[in-house]
């Protein structure tokens, strides 16, 4: 094994002392010489093992209760020191520098502090300063540096100690240096938190689950009216934006859960109400409901006829603003401009995090291509795209029905696409529409061709789907021999 | 307006030069004494301006190839002197040291460093080790200091120093300070992930999405056979891992698109298997398997008639493995007993993020509240508790149907729950099961009694759900008409 370095000076300087004895005995047992200061300092005199003294070696006292104690150029010199530089080491020596070869830092209690709620001047003083900077400068020179940077590493740490007793290895040092990027990237997500006067939510998705939103709510919108809002409020408010801003003409959508369960596009706001609504009138109930034209009254007397949780709007007649305030809880929200939204998302999966971009794919008319013998005409094609736009934004697997520019129905979130088309079909059917000649859109390929076999049984005639099965000739050789005609987009729109 | 305060003395270290040139002018306009060191300092000088050099201050050269510049406690120390504490004050005196009202740091690039795919060496040598150190002190004490911690703040700046010739507001101090914590913590994630070997993965949900993963798969699980793993992959294995976390016995679970799609649980794993497929067959293609005990091989021989993308087993017969292997592409996960997930979730919505505790409340039969006059017996009460385990892993709206160990069918991801109800009847009869006697878990309370009547009508007899419906009582008043027997759980599961 190459690499291997042997402990021979520490600095330690920890705030929680818990476990410290133990690794303090052992490193005297291993002839390491100790640095520390402050209370740390004291703590392994107190022990009877030989200590020096931060101050001895930078000749700077500690100042401003403790604000500044490590901060010098003798100490971070002694860390970031290359081994393999022959410059680094003459400067050592020529500045009287001794080489750190161990830190051991456990950080004040940032967020433990916030937790009891002390007043502001406590809290600020318990961002960890030097701390952070000894453990991200022993990390960014591990190779020749171990660096312990959390008393819930002392026990891993002690048996690394014994294993090999004082020697590690360049593995060892550089999954702690990992370890250190990843306290100090949390720590300060934390106090970012605390500065960003994150959003304490009264629960997550469920009542026993405590939750929080961290951003700025109040550059999106402006809440007008209402109780707090909710986690599940806020994902259905985020799943509502990104969907109202695929349309440019006069629109309603209506969100249940994540997903449209109505939307509809017309030449005025009530129309477009009316035609959501009409989509699914039950799902509605409790729904999300958001528009992209001035709120006025007629529509707002209309609205005022269900009950509905949250309504967005980018701005509101004072009339229909007087209507809709006469529920007390009904949260009203007020579109700001500025919707800064973050162009790639993340979520917790397994012990990390998934990273992706944001779907920000929006197929136009230019990126249809016909792939079966009749092409739809003009306004099929303007539903084909409006279908296609709302499909993108539902839960896969995921078939949307459409006509007229109005949300049929859609089969949303299921295991098999097939049934996806059931469901449209059966909801559309419940709720009494007319499936002759409306379109299909599916947010993936089609496997096989029994999906658009029973799509053609109900009526639908028009398809937009991304194409790309190996199975494509079938499903177009279908739709030829029932003269169905169907767009391939090229591009697949799962979402989960 | 009080807390204003005018800047004095300026820090200034910045990797990016582009448009100091107005800020530094700008200062000098306003006469702000200006520090600087390295490549900054000369730049301000070749401006013809009057600049102070950081070793002046310090008398300590900058040392290790600029590894070491600004840390020493005559620069820190004027950052985080407090203007209202005399000692600080007496400190400053004493040591000679300059107060610093305003801090400058645009920091080294480390994530385009890495993006460039430069050697090892190189992008360590951009982890900036001193210019977080001086945002983060600067930060920590913006009640006397204003800090821009990077390029893109400057236009912002200037408008601030012109808006009020130099004077800034607490307000605006703070700001930037909460700004820096996010420049800070998003720094060292980027390191952290670099650290971490993020796992880049060929794209997100759809191919036009980029992606990765960060975390430690290897503690989870090892991969025995089969292509690389997608994000998709990844989202289902993480709802199936949950999922089958809650069975004890011997049990199969089949995902599609994060549901399950079949699950039982029995004797022996070939029948667990058969049974969990029996539940949709179809949906199955495709699909990611789970099952809590050792694969042997005449399961193996069955599962390889289907097509699956992955299977996840504690562990495998030698002989298993051999059938498994013969597809190429098959990804075989062996799963590792650590499996440290995290209790925490975050998720990016809108210009921020959610975060929540996991849940992880697993109901058990004392939780359970009989509120219909006849009570479940105990085979019925291990059916209902084995349903209420998979409708907490299933999208909301969530409906399952199950008898003796076996999903019968789910409802998922509806936007209403009498059509998540009927989803699920309707799968149910598709694959010719008998719902008589059936158990229905719901994952919330039901709004009104239309469901259970729905329920009735289908065979089912036996109901779990969280209760807490005001219309609680006409639900179980219908129950009792019909001598289904209901208990409540006190607890919902939405998950989205």
């Amino acid at each position: 094994m190459k690499n291997l370095k042997k402990i021979k000076t520490a600095l330690i300087s920890v705030f929680y002392k818990r476990n410290l004895e133990k690794i303090v005995k052992k490193l005297d047992d291993l002839n390491v010489q100790i640095i520390s200061t402050g209370g740390t300092e004291k703590f392994i005199r107190n022990l009877g093992i030989k200590v020096i003294s931060v101050e001895n070696i930078t000749s700077f006292p500690e100042i401003m209760d403790g604000r500044v104690k490590t901060l010098h150029p003798k100490i971070f010199g002694g860390i970031l020191a290359r081994n393999e530089n022959k410059n680094d080491k003459k400067q050592l020596e020529e500045f009287n520098i001794p080489i750190i070869d161990l830190v051991i830092v456990d950080l004040y209690p940032f967020e433990e502090t916030v937790r009891n709620s002390k007043s502001e001047d406590e809290i600020i003083e318990k961002i960890d300063i030097g701390g952070i900077s000894l453990i991200r400068a022993s990390a960014k020179n591990y190779k020749d540096v171990f660096v312990v940077s959390s008393q819930n590493q002392y026990l891993e740490f002690i048996k690394i100690l014994d294993k090999n007793q004082g020697i590690t290895s360049i593995d060892e040092r550089k999954e702690f240096a990992r370890k250190s990027f990843s306290i100090s990237s949390d720590y300060d997500r934390n106090i970012l938190n605390y500065f960003s006067k994150k959003n304490i939510l009264r629960y997550g998705e469920n009542p026993h689950q405590e939750a929080y939103f961290s951003g700025e709510m109040e550059k999106i919108f402006d809440k007008l009216n209402g109780k707090k809002i909710s986690y599940n409020n806020l994902l259905d408010i985020d799943a509502g934006l990104n969907l109202i801003s695929e349309f440019k003409e006069t629109t309603f959508a209506i969100l249940k859960h994540n997903n449209a369960c109505g939307l509809a596009s017309r030449n005025n706001l009530l129309d477009a109400w009316k035609d959501a609504l009409a989509g699914d009138p039950i799902s509605a109930f409790g729904g999300v409901l958001i528009c992209n034209k001035n709120l006025d009254k007629k529509t707002a007397e209309e609205i005022n006829k269900i009950f509905f949780e949250v309504i967005i709007a980018p701005s509101y007649e004072e009339e229909a603003l007087k209507i809709l305030k006469q529920k007390k809880n009904r949260i009203i929200l007020l579109l700001k401009e500025n919707k800064n939204f973050q162009k790639e998302q993340f979520r917790t999966i397994l012990n990390g995090f998934l990273y992706q971009e944001k779907d920000l794919k929006t197929e136009e008319e230019i990126d249809l291509k016909t792939v079966t013998k009749i092409s739809p005409e003009c306004k099929e094609i303007s539903d084909l795209l409006f279908a296609n736009k709302i499909v993108k934004h539902t839960k896969s697997n995921a078939i949307v029905l459409a006509k007229n520019k109005q949300l049929i129905s859609s089969g949303v979130g299921q295991t098999s696409r097939v049934d996806a088309l059931k469901q449209a079909i059966a909801k559309a059917k419940h709720f009494n529409f007319d499936l002759e000649n409306s379109v299909m859109a599916s947010d993936a390929f089609f496997p096989f061709s029994d999906s658009v076999e029973i799509a053609y049984n109900s009526g639908i005639r028009f398809v937009i789907q991304p194409g790309g099965s190996i199975r494509d000739k079938s499903v177009i050789k279908f739709c030829d021999e029932k003269k169905m005609s169907m767009v391939f987009t090229g591009t697949r729109h799962f979402k989960h």
